[in-house]
């Protein structure tokens, strides 16, 4: 017998003994950088703009020059250049006269606002008339005024996405600091499998772990070593996970992990290392084993393909993305249960759900096949000590 | 002056006009296939499991032999053979025998349940004493019970997951018919713009598009191939963009966009192919193209990288999709804004929110810098004739 031990509580040992220590840093041109994690804070080192700019096509212009115009009585302001893209504006805007701005182009100095091209008049012989007044400030940025030299803009940890390569395109890092990718070992076990290219001789089954895990992993920008299928005997199961921790950051083994004669991961584990638990107090994915092994996090995950995607995403994902530098939360909405879910077993259950908005739809799941997983994309939690939840229920329901 | 049509409009142009044809299909190997649209649906070509499975170590038993016993009256069977994992299961289970099988093993034919290992105590030789009844079916697969022969699994234009990957694993689906990544040509226009890793003059600014486009083309499976700054000028740019288009599917162009004399992204369009529209009814985003070059798409984006952004993510990423066989719906949750905001422009206009559970909190954005997106995490639209939104009020929240 398993003696088990709750789910939340596997989670708190597992980042708090693994998560440190493993994170090293290297940099990447910036085209490199998507989808990775930022490995330093990123502070602006000048002040953007570095000019003061227009926000439309117009004429710059002393707001003070304009107090007072209305449709009957015009200001009329006499154009006294043009600013060009790409260059410092360089011409004075003495009282009394304007500039022309194309969007994003400087302004002069003396400028303190834009009035757009649409309510301005040309009368011809350089004189330009206005009907409305402008406020000080409008449709120009100034100086500094989108970041402060010195200002941090991006977190260490941060996952990389499109706005973020912006941002750092606009700051000018080119290189940039990331988190190295952890290397995470694979070997499914068990007699029944075979890869899932051959053909099925009866009692077999095809190996499903090992090209799930793959993509899992690949997911949470870590590198997966897959070993394939090693058979479900001590001494092969043995080598094979003492000679790939050497290798890998995170080393995962499902199939072997329960208690029965043929499991042979908690005594290999133990031999090579340390057990830390065996056994959660969930369903489904009871027969897990945490360990350790040189200082690295060994997972042996339970062979059915279900319980080895739930155990992963609670409990491995994390651990990958601390390891990255990046906070670990879970990203949870509330939603309501469109149907009733009972739960009686003493252990936490993982339901599988369809999100559709607000409303979580109960994704049937009896065995173990992973292609109910498929037809779920978020999943919730009903607690150890509840027997089942209402049609109508709140859920905090966690995307796959 | 722009005649603008509304963003929605907008996007039903785009989809109805471009989302056809381009689709093209490739087989790759299951262990690139993660993340790619599925190009076919996936049927099942066997029952799964194959044969009747245990989900639990125990006995295999005729449930009739153990009807009526109890802690007081057990029933006892003998044991006639231990099933081998990956082997089918020939030992024949006569009336008041039973089978020893590990979790996932074969079970004989005449089985019906199988009961825990825990719920039986071993008499010697070779008797076993049961103590509790067992539902015929309990902790059992049946053959076909996980996927019937014939059954649709994945549907084309499923984006490709790890539990996806895993059921086309179980299928034996080793070569997978993918939708071809779209290829995608960036360029920006614009004489104030620099590359990111120079230095910037009075008046210039860096190419933060071209960074952030690739970034984000890259996010949902397309290739992108970026020319970099292409000179705000007509012969240099419209020979840019008629090279590139022969290349790609799609080509996004940002800047020069506008009605301002400098802006040649409208003639450039109209001289290569036809303009479909110009302006959108948003904020930000009004100065938008949308055209037609040798039937593929041109969009001439806003050089605002803010704007570029948003109408990335609300016309370019759904065609994007679309072009790879995916159902294009916007995942959207409700959600409460915690401070209220305004919005007075007779158009609809795009607000940057942090959500956070089901609250969204407003990110302030003035201008266009890109860093503001970096901020957010989701956005909301606020409707055309809406002049602003209480806090607390419920918005439809689309995820960045």
């Amino acid at each position: 017998m398993l003696s088990v031990i709750p789910i939340a509580e596997a989670l708190s040992l597992v980042l708090e003994k693994f998560s440190r220590g493993a994170a090293s840093l290297e940099t990447v041109s910036l085209e490199y950088a998507s989808g990775k994690f930022l490995g330093a804070d990123i502070t602006a080192e000048e002040d953007l703009p570095a000019f003061n700019r227009s926000t439309v096509d117009g004429f710059a212009v002393r707001s003070a020059d304009l107090l007072g115009c209305s449709d009957s009585i015009p200001a009329i302001l006499e154009k006294t250049g043009e600013s060009v893209m790409g260059k410092a504006c360089v011409i004075p805007l003495t009282p009394g006269s304007c500039v022309y701005v194309p969007t994003g182009g400087a302004v002069p100095p003396e400028a303190d606002a834009v009035v757009m091209l649409e309510y301005s008049e040309d009368f011809g012989g350089g004189q330009f008339a206005f009907y409305k007044s402008a406020a000080s400030g409008a449709n120009l940025i100034l100086r500094g005024e989108d970041l402060r030299k010195g200002e941090t803009i991006l977190k260490s940890g941060k996952r990389l996405g499109a706005a973020d390569i912006g941002t750092l395109a606009a700051l000018g890092k080119t290189q940039v600091p990331v988190f190295k990718r952890p290397l995470v070992g694979i070997i499914s076990t068990g007699d029944e499998l075979v890869p899932p290219g051959e053909s099925l001789r009866p009692g077999q089954i095809r190996d499903v772990n090992s090209e799930m895990l793959k993509a899992a992993v690949g997911q949470h920008n870590a590198i997966a070593i897959s070993k394939g299928i090693v058979r479900d005997e001590y001494a092969a199961l043995r080598n094979a996970c003492s000679e790939l921790i050497l290798e890998v950051d995170v080393l995962l083994v499902s199939g072997g992990t329960s208690v029965g004669e043929k499991d042979n991961m908690p005594r290999i584990v133990a031999d090579l290392g340390e057990i830390l638990v065996h056994g959660l107090a969930v369903k489904p994915g009871k027969p897990t084993i945490i360990g350790e092994v040189n200082g690295k996090a060994v997972f042996g995950l339970p062979g059915n393909p279900v319980a080895a995607f739930f155990i992963f995403d609670y409990l491995v994902k994390p651990l990958l993305l601390a390891m990255q530098g990046a906070k670990v939360e879970r990203e949870q909405v509330e939603a309501r249960l469109t149907r009733a879910v009972s739960s009686n077993h003493g252990r936490e259950e993982f339901i599988l759900v369809r999100l559709d908005g607000n409303s979580a739809e109960p994704v049937p799941s009896k065995s173990g096949l992973i292609s109910t997983v498929s037809r779920a994309n978020a999943y919730f939690i009903i607690p150890r000590d509840q027997e089942g939840l209402p049609k109508g229920a709140l859920v905090k329901v966690t995307r796959l």
